[in-house]
Formats: structure tokens, C-alpha cells, sequence
């Protein structure tokens, strides 16, 4: 174990190590360079030949060489993701920032680092959990069908049960009429915010107006209504954009960088619970009351994790934010230092009611428990 | 690209590329070695000085260069997954089955392959996706308490919505009790299997006796039931191990390869269903239905596969079985070659009802439809 690319080799797995069936076998790297190395000269054949093409955009070839094995394990993830999905038309490329700067320029890449995807007309950038794994599964939702059709009761409950999700539902008399503008926008957030259509009765039951588009914020009862009439893709964007940041938000792994950068003031309120634990489901109905009485509050947005969601990061939150993560835990993290405070609920019996969490947090927002100031007692 | 080692690599991923900010830094292997190489001498020493030992019993280091590089990246896995939890007292080995033959043997280690987890007496065998995430979370959960209690009605709420698990339940006067006999079966299942118990009126809601121990088959509404009597340990191990295999159980990523092993005559009935998806979820309820109709089917066991749980093996399933995952799926796979049939479900707007599924699984079982007789229609 001494190579030295093993001191840099992050986390992966190993395919089955003995099995006699058949069915599960999980794909390793065959070695065949599917990436491309995209320059002046090939990018535009690249960009027709492929359904879809997904660049990274990445720093000059660094001089040290942990940085340099670091590129090469990334280039690997694509190589891999490359190889999944194979037979789906998508191309894979890597642009250097420095050697390729002007194609960089001309297709608009900016954040060293991040993927970005061209599909028709538009361009998704993805900025997630760096794996195989997140990767093939975004990509493929990026292949589905941006608007999912509603047509029954049954496909209403499972639109229903999505509460983690932002979602939109519009009713439209059909595939020709304004749905066409919701459909365009829904192009612009597939496949981070979800779009649902119906065309029948079962709008009834949402008590959807014709041409009417409801946005539903995770976890809230009460859908924000943009009114039946004649809506231009433009006003659904707007509209999405005006509502899009949630007062209580789930961490994913596909989009984690992203919504870590979208901190208030550069502070999250980051709540840690495990919807599968009763504890964690308990605290977590507590605290979707609590935003649900405090959506209006631009100024609140709860960053929720389930640590079961990441089991890597697990061990170095513990450690970062020293916060037992069997239990639940809600807490103030400084994103520029890592440095946090966490309420005290030391007392297992007794998680907080929702009136001592918002008393809590209005404590957080106006400053009065702050990270630079450890010492206070969370609840006096 | 051209190392040797890259065309073995298997799916890994990347810390984070690129951001400013503090607090989602995925680990990479650091280079220290933490995986003791076991052996005559040492394993005593191993088992007293940590609280849990996990050792991966593998294959005799192979002259074949490829079957080196993967036991050497499994090796990795293993050092990640102990650097990951480097505080949790937790040891990590290797035995080779053929140099340390000995130590196996007085260890009861037998399938090649598998990590054995040695915690206070008790061995827990590891036969799931070999990758640093599922290890992780596993061994997290192995930490755990193996009885949850479940002491108000929200906690209840939680239990109750854990459809796709086997959880027991149990209801007994407190610590001091028969709750002993339950706490010492559950330990023989962990993580497996959920043990629940409840001390107090929570009972009463679950019309409990006190003492009495229920049995919740996955997606099951009713429990099976083992009375309210002085129960020993055995008698509920025994009870568990009876109704253990389910009509309906959905793949999980720690135990896949067990639940695969585990078929019904060299073939399983597999499901595809995305539960996210309006359609997959439609499925997904007509499948309950047929396993709640059938549940007292010794035959029947259905293997319910969420293609977003398994994002590496989507496409591979594809190839194989030839069928679009976009959309639900149900046929039979014949595990020793992966060769299947599956149900034509070409008509997008219909899904089968109840009754058609149950028929086209009849026909299956009496072996009208089986994967050697691939020219017949699945639907006549």
C-alpha cells in the first residue's frame, strides 16, 4: 500500500468479490479513454455529434503532484461515467481553463471545477457530490422527460409524497396550448426542480384552475399560485426564481456545492436528523412546523441533512462541528471557517417544541447566538 | 490514462473540485495504513483490543495481475472505511484464506469474500455492495443500539412509515423484564432486521399485550403476531427466522448480494419500480397489493429493485435483461446465467391491474412462463 497515488486516492468501490450469480455485477473501468480532450479544433464537431455533452471545466495541469493525481482521479470519474452510459448518446470532455481558454470563454464556462452540460439550446451546470454514482443518476434524469404527465389518482399521491422536492403543477387543455411555455420552462431547472402537468380531472383534486401553475416549496401544505391566464415561459421562470430558495431545504448530493453557497450572511442553520430514526423523524416533523409558520421569512432558510445521505461526511461533521450524530442536532455553521454553535438538546428525552426552536432561532438571526461567541449557552 | 491500475479501478469519486467554502469536505485516503494483516499471532491481540473487528476473509493473493489490483483496491476500501471511522474503535483486518487457513477456521470465517464482523460474541457476515459508503453506513448502524424504544405517538408515526423494512415490535414493563430475551434476539439480526420495543400506552395504540412480540413483513399492514407470553430469545429468533423471507422485499445495498443468493429455485421475480416516478409508484402499488393478496405464498418472494438505489448497474441492467429502466419493469431472471423474460408492458397508459400481475405470476410459478422459452408472449 505504499504507491503513492494510493495517498490520494478518495473513496471507491469494489466490484462483488465472489458470487456465483448472476445479475449484479457492478462495472469497473475497461481502460478505454472515452473523454475527450476538448480544444478549439473538435469542440463544435463534439458539440453535434452528441445528444448531450458534458464538459468539465477544469485548472491548468497543476505543478504539484497530489493536484495532478487529483485531475487524474477525476478524469477517471468521468471515464467511468462515460462508460455507464455508453450507449446513451452523451459525450464527455474536459477543458482546460488556461490552454483553452477562448473555447472556455465561447461556450460560457466560468467555475473551475463544475460540469457542465449542453443539451439542445441550453446548458446545465452541475455542482454536486463528485462520484460516479451522482453522475450517472443526474444524467439520466437529465435524459427523462423534463414534465412528468399526472393522470390518475395514484400518480397524484406519488406527486403528493414528493414533499423533499420543489415542485410545479400546472393544468393545460393539452400538449398544444400553454403548456408549451411551461414545458420551455422547465427546461431551464430539469433536473434540480420538478415539473408535473395534467390535462384532465385530476386537477379537481389540486383544485387547479385551467392554465393555472402551482409551486409547492418542500415540505409546505400550500402551493404559491401563479393565476390561470395566459402564461409566457418568462413569468414561469421569474416566478420560480422569486420562490426557489426554501425556508427548510434538504441537502443533496447532487446539487450540495451549490446550496452551500447559497448561505444567508455566510452562515447556514443546518439541522442534522435521520428521517429513518423515531428521534430524527420526530425532531424533523418539528422542525417542518416551524418553517411552515415562518415561510414568509426571506431571511430563514434551514439547511436539513440526514446523515444517512452521507456516510462519508458523517465521522468529519462529528468531528468539525463535535456533534454526536446519532442524535438529532440543529446548530449555526460559519461557511468560511466551518466554525458552528449547536442548541443544547443533551436532555434525550426531550427534544425542543417548536416554540423553543423558533425562539431559538430568532436568537440566531438577530445575532444573539452567533459562532464567534462558543462560550454562551444556546438556551439560557 | 494509461496506467495499468486505471483499466481495474473501479467507480471511486472526487473531494470537491473547487469552493471557497468550509464545511463539506469529503475524505481521501491519507496514506496511513489501519488494515492489520491477520494472523496466528495477532488475532487474539485484535478481537480484545477493539470493541468491533471487522475482517475481510479473501482469496489467496492471485498470481494474475487483475485479480491483484482488485484485491489491493478492496484493501482500499477498507482503509478509507477505517480511516473514516478512526474514532470509533473500530479494527479492520485481512485473512488470506490460504496462508492464515488456521485462523479462519478457529474464527468461523467461510465464504471468500465476505467481512465478518466480530462485536461482543457475536459475528455479523457483510455480503453487500463492497464500496466505502455502504461500509460506513453499515457499520454506523452496527453501532447502534439494536432496539429502538419507542416511547410517543410521533415515534410511532416513524416506525409505522418504515414499510419497506422487516421491524418487530415488542411491548414489556421496562428494562428489567422479558424485554431481555428481545434485546439479546435483536442483536442476532442487527442491522438487518429492526427491533423496536415500547415501555408504556404507545402499546395500546398498536392493540399490544404486554409482552407480546409483533412481526412486520415489509409493505405488510397486518403483523404476524408471537403472544404475549414469557418469550425466550430462541423462541423469537426461531419466529423471525419463519417469516424472514418476505412476498415482496426491496433491494438494498447492504445485503444485495445475500438477497440475491437467496432465490426461489434459480430464478427471482424482479420488479423495477422508481419510486420517485409517477408511474414507478403506481407500480410499486400494485405490487403491494399482489404481495398483501399473497403473502401466505411460501413460493412467492418478489424482488422489488428502485433503479435510482443502484445508479452503476441501470445501464448494465438494461444490456442484460434488455428492457428500459425510464419505465416499470417485471420479469424473471434466472440467476446462474441472468438470462430473462419479461412482462410486455409496452402500452404506456396501462399498467397491468392486480389481477393480470397475479395471473402472469401464476404463470410463472407453474412455469408457463420461464426464462428458457423466450419466444412465447409473456401475455398470451
Amino acid at each position: 500500500m505504499q504507491l503513492f497515488w494510493l495517498s490520494l486516492l478518495p473513496c471507491l468501490y469494489v466490484t462483488s468479490l465472489c458470487t456465483a450469480e448472476q445479475g449484479l455485477e457492478f462495472p469497473s473501468f475497461d481502460g478505454k479513454d472515452r473523454v475527450l480532450h476538448i480544444n478549439e479544433r473538435n469542440y463544435k464537431k463534439a458539440l453535434k455529434r452528441f445528444d448531450m455533452l458534458c464538459l468539465l471545466y477544469h485548472e491548468p495541469q497543476p505543478a504539484h503532484k497530489g493536484r495532478q493525481k487529483q485531475l487524474q482521479m477525476t478524469e477517471l470519474v468521468l471515464e467511468l461515467t462515460a462508460q455507464v452510459l455508453e450507449d446513451k448518446d452523451i459525450g464527455f470532455g474536459m477543458v482546460d481553463s488556461q490552454k483553452d481558454a477562448k473555447v472556455a470563454k465561447k461556450l460560457g464556462l466560468e467555475e473551475e471545477g463544475s460540469l457542465y452540460i449542453f443539451k439542445d439550446d441550453r446548458v446545465i451546470e452541475f455542482d454536486g457530490e463528485f462520484s460516479a454514482d451522482t453522475l450517472v443518476e443526474f444524467l439520466l434524469d437529465v435524459l427523462e422527460d423534463p414534465v412528468e404527465l399526472i393522470s390518475n389518482p395514484m400518480e397524484l399521491r406519488a406527486f403528493e409524497r414528493m414533499e423533499e422536492d420543489i415542485r410545479l403543477i400546472g393544468y393545460f387543455k393539452g400538449e398544444d396550448s400553454y403548456y408549451k411555455a411551461f414545458q420551455e420552462a422547465s427546461e431551464r431547472f430539469q433536473p434540480y426542480i420538478k415539473f408535473f402537468a395534467t390535462f384532465d380531472k385530476t386537477a379537481k383534486h389540486l383544485s387547479l384552475k385551467m392554465n393555472e401553475v402551482n409551486f409547492y416549496e418542500p415540505f409546505m401544505e400550500e402551493p404559491a399560485i401563479l393565476p390561470g391566464r395566459q402564461l409566457s415561459e418568462m413569468e414561469i421562470v421569474e416566478f420560480v426564481h422569486q420562490h426557489k430558495r426554501a425556508t427548510l431545504r434538504k441537502l443533496r448530493a447532487e446539487d450540495m456545492f451549490e446550496t452551500w453557497e447559497d448561505d444567508l450572511d455566510g452562515i447556514h442553520i443546518v439541522a442534522f436528523a435521520e428521517e429513518e430514526d423515531p428521534d430524527g423523524y420526530e425532531f424533523l416533523e418539528i422542525l417542518k412546523d416551524v418553517a411552515r409558520d415562518n415561510t414568509n421569512n426571506p431571511e430563514l432558510s434551514i439547511v436539513w441533512i440526514d446523515p444517512d445521505d452521507f456516510p462519508l461526511l458523517t465521522t468529519y461533521w462529528e468531528k468539525t462541528f463535535k456533534v454526536n450524530l446519532f442524535k438529532p442536532q440543529i446548530g449555526v455553521v460559519n461557511v468560511t471557517d466551518a466554525d458552528s454553535v449547536w442548541l443544547d438538546m443533551s436532555n434525550d428525552e426531550d427534544l425542543p417544541t417548536a416554540e423553543e426552536l423558533e425562539d431559538w432561532i430568532e436568537d440566531v438571526l438577530s445575532g444573539k447566538v452567533n459562532t464567534e461567541d462558543d462560550d454562551d449557552d444556546c438556551i439560557s
